[in-house]
């Protein structure tokens, strides 16, 4: 559980601008908040099946994405190659500032 | 016009996941292989002003895209980052190899 709910944050980090403000809302407050189905629903003025339906949906439409544009994929990706490229910079050129700052500058990019 | 084909074509490869079979077929003649409106249409026996309306809706789609997800923009500053650490690594380390595959398998990532 622990794991989708990384999973999701990553998702939602890196798609949230293709979502609906209703589905921004119900997500944010569920996996960023933690709040539970009870406690949407309540905020909302909704059934606890409405915010579960809409919750299931977005997931859905997350995965989709992904499965199209491999954001998290390849984000995941380049982090293990950046971390490779400052230990080999630090073997061969030690802690050159220069080159640090371009690689956060890269790390920032995501 | 050329450099709006350019942006074409790379909108093109970042998006066209999220795009229908259809509009893919479109814009792939068009921007791709040159073929011009009327060759378009007389391929897929349908009107010019149809496939104009098509190609200007996907055209406003991949604009979309790029203003929430901004992958083209973060494609370009990642490929100028590369590009400086590469001439600093080859001030500070020379030609070292390991160093060059990684920044090559970064590039290949996009």
């Amino acid at each position: 559980m622990l794991e989708k709910t990384t999973r999701m944050n990553y998702l939602y980090d890196f798609y949230q601008s293709l979502l609906t403000p209703k589905q921004r809302n119900y997500m944010s407050l569920y996996y960023l908040d933690d709040y539970s189905l009870g406690e949407i629903a309540e905020e909302y003025d909704v059934s606890r099946q409405a915010v579960y339906d809409n919750i299931k949906r977005t997931e859905a439409m997350l995965e989709d994405y992904e499965q199209k544009l491999l954001l998290f994929d390849k984000f995941q990706k380049r982090q293990k190659l950046l971390q490779k490229l400052k230990e080999r910079i630090e073997q061969c050129c030690g802690k050159d500032e220069e080159l640090f700052m371009l690689i956060e500058e890269l790390e920032k990019l995501e």
